[in-house]
């Protein structure tokens, strides 16, 4: 089989086209795909540096180029139209559907999307993000009530990449705090977590799975024994159920799969989409 | 002017939808969108429930929602052709020439991107954020062998938003190093970091914007009088320049724009795309 390269290609920063375009490749497992990003065409200079580089691999392999583009001014885009790949063209696609429903012109410019954009949106999600670092791992526990919501779980069950996920993608205030033995002999909350018992949503995760994750962070002693990781998480599962916390599985999740779930089941409003 | 309903239906996380409204929606600036997810579509129940809820909002607004489906089964897929709403189907409308192209059938299957997928490449982002936690503000300089970028620049400057945005969308190994007043005084860079000289970029902001950003944290104090601001930009973007190291201004660009910059400027390649 041979290897197919595929060209992002975006007067911006290329995260749009990248998304769209892997969400399509995904669907066709076992294709070999080289993939590279053509950020900030925002020129026809690099326009038509960007068709020439396009052109080159086209010469050299035996298939030619997928391009997929978010261009959005019309002079840049046309640039693409004679490169030899098959161009897949996302705005081109659907901004004129758009412009009939909405009956207004777009813009047509450069920059929108992943731009600074809405400046208050967007120190939201600076301000979220450094809201999940004060209070990751129950580092900092006064400031819960400005929290969205506060992830509880055993240790290394997930919930770090997920505040911060939920943070950065969605301007979400996420606090977390780690189930640990005072909490398992006791089999009861925190007062500080029972005052927030609304806010709280639980991870848990396969022995198996954490077993295998502590074992890289310290390969020796209790942390990673399959008796104590099975304990943990028996005794977590259990706080859940008493306290009716909402929870969720995260051993065959992908972060976006358990923030998705999680700002689901809450309805916990995004500030910002990706 | 009325209200848009924007619904963002997925079989899946919903983030490609998302992704995708989002960067159009951009382009009608002055629209009123009220923005609606409805993840895990996966079911025919659910989907008729999803139509349902989208036939209520048709009944209550005076304008028809508009509808970005990433949903990829055709059986459920085909339950979204009635609803009240202008449907913009993603995996519809750009799966066929890509089969075409591809000379293959696509899976058709639900829950591919954003999924766990490939183990190897998603644990790979896991450990890129552990990575940036661990060796944030320069925590940990032992580790920076393994880094694939570091970060210099004054203290608030972005660093920390982007390397952790870097580790969870790309799997890139992004460390940070803050420069403060020893590498001020002396105008050199520590040995360490010297060490890495190939690995290093920099980040510098506007005085202005750093002032505002450190008056949040610090209201009080040197650390955000312009006079302090003023000198450790000088000084840090002196450093830039005397040891060669590229450098981007922060003060307009969001984070998305600051990596897609560093990615291209420095051919670090991404181990995942969003």
């Amino acid at each position: 089989m041979s290897r197919r390269t595929i060209f992002f290609v975006s007067d911006q920063t290329g995260v749009t086209a990248e998304t769209l375009g892997h969400s399509l490749l995904t669907q066709f497992d076992g294709e070999d795909f080289n993939q590279v990003t053509l950020p900030f065409i925002d020129t026809v200079d690099k326009a038509d540096a960007a068709v020439r580089q396009i052109n080159a691999v086209a010469q050299d392999e035996d298939t030619r180029p997928i391009i997929f583009s978010t261009i959005v001014q019309d002079d840049l885009r046309e640039r693409f139209l004679p490169a030899s790949g098959l161009l897949l063209d996302f705005f081109e696609t659907f901004l004129n559907p758009l412009e009939r429903e909405l009956h207004v012109k777009s813009n047509h410019t450069i920059g929108k999307a992943h731009g600074l954009g809405d400046a208050r949106q967007y120190d939201q999600r600076i301000e979220a993000t450094n809201f999940a670092l004060d209070n990751d791992d129950g580092a900092r526990i006064r400031d819960y009530e400005k929290a969205d919501i506060i992830l509880i779980g055993v240790s290394r069950s997930g919930k770090t990449p997920t505040c911060l996920y939920l943070a950065l993608s969605y301007g979400v205030f996420a606090a977390n705090y780690p189930l640990s033995e005072d909490e398992f002999e006791s089999g009861t909350l925190p007062s500080v977590l029972e005052k927030y018992r609304k806010k709280l949503y639980g991870l848990t995760i396969g022995a198996n799975r954490l077993q295998q994750i502590r074992k890289e962070r310290r390969p020796l002693g209790r942390y990673a024994s399959m008796q104590q990781v099975s304990y943990e998480i028996r005794s977590a599962e259990a706080l859940f159920r008493r306290y009716q916390v909402s929870y969720i599985d995260t051993t065959e999740s992908s972060i976006e799969e358990i923030a998705s779930t999680i700002l689901n089941s809450t309805g916990v409003e995004r500030r910002n989409r990706p």
